[in-house]
């Protein structure tokens, strides 16, 4: 499967595209930043990020898209631009009908190096390990996106078996206590 | 002119469409509300959202958008998904090339009420009255929607011309004393 994971930013947008299955080498088809200019106005900046996005989403077809979730206790100054990165990186996936998985920092983290408080270096050496890469992706931004795509690869049916068993349950009858309750 | 608000939420996207011009007495021209199912997953709201925003866009023709500014300080449980709609919002309009303000709830509140401490309540009373409604509109989310497009219209002529002093400004040489340090 081809994943397009997305570390999302308003001054650097990470892509990352890896193709590859569980248990086999994973390799990177594409990876780059999507930048805007820290000067221009915050509603031209999506419609910027929306237009490379498209370009990447054209380029590469991926069948799913890993997007970095954002936590709004983190980074208080930034979160709101990531939030609004990312909120432009979901809807662009979502319009297209690929489905959209979000993984936290730690679960990325996690999935690449084996450590969820793993620092930066660390990450990117293994996302260069891992992809067979000669070097480690720069900025730090586009290494992140890729790990997000390895982590995806990697956690995806696990995550999704967990996401249809929760969806089964909610779908489930009322318990038997409750329905007692309302005689 | 005409302005479209935009008071965003994921549940319910608030939106209020008035026609005036400062200091003349201001007309509704629309107003409404998004709504998407809390069940969906973000990216699917994100897409409705999007699909519901250009419908309005493409009926009412607005000539500026008006959205609430968001802070990650209030609200942290919903302040993500306020924080994804309005992005949405401003995405659309700018696509458009249409200009996009953002006012804070205080300036909102001020605009039409004199406090910007005042009620939901307040609020909704003075749009009724400002805007020779017969009712308050409900839910809140779309006479908040339709306080913005008031707001924009009252506050937007002096607001344009600090931004562009602002601009002015920077777009100035470096003062003095920098250059002589370069020397």
């Amino acid at each position: 499967m081809r994943v397009l994971g997305v570390d999302p930013g308003l001054t650097r947008c990470g892509i990352g595209v890896v193709d590859g299955v569980a248990g086999r080498r994973l390799t990177m088809a594409g990876v780059g930043v999507i930048r805007t200019p820290v000067e221009a106005e915050i509603p031209e900046r999506l419609v910027l990020i929306e237009r490379g996005l498209e370009e990447w989403l054209d380029e590469h077809r991926p069948e799913a898209v890993a997007v970095e979730r954002v936590f709004s206790q983190h980074n208080v100054r930034t979160v709101m631009g990531t939030a609004q990165a990312s909120a432009v990186a979901m809807l662009c996936a979502a319009r297209r009908g690929l489905p959209v998985a979000l993984h936290t920092p730690s679960e990325v983290k996690a999935a690449v190096t084996g450590s969820g408080r793993a620092e930066k270096a660390q990450v990117g050496a293994m996302v260069t390990r891992l992809l067979g890469l000669s070097a480690a992706p720069k900025p730090a931004d586009a290494a992140d996106a890729l790990a997000l795509a390895v982590c995806h690869i990697w956690r995806g049916p696990a995550q999704n078996r967990l996401q249809q068993a929760v969806a089964a349950q909610q779908a489930t009858p009322a318990p038997q206590y409750r329905r007692k309750g309302t005689v």
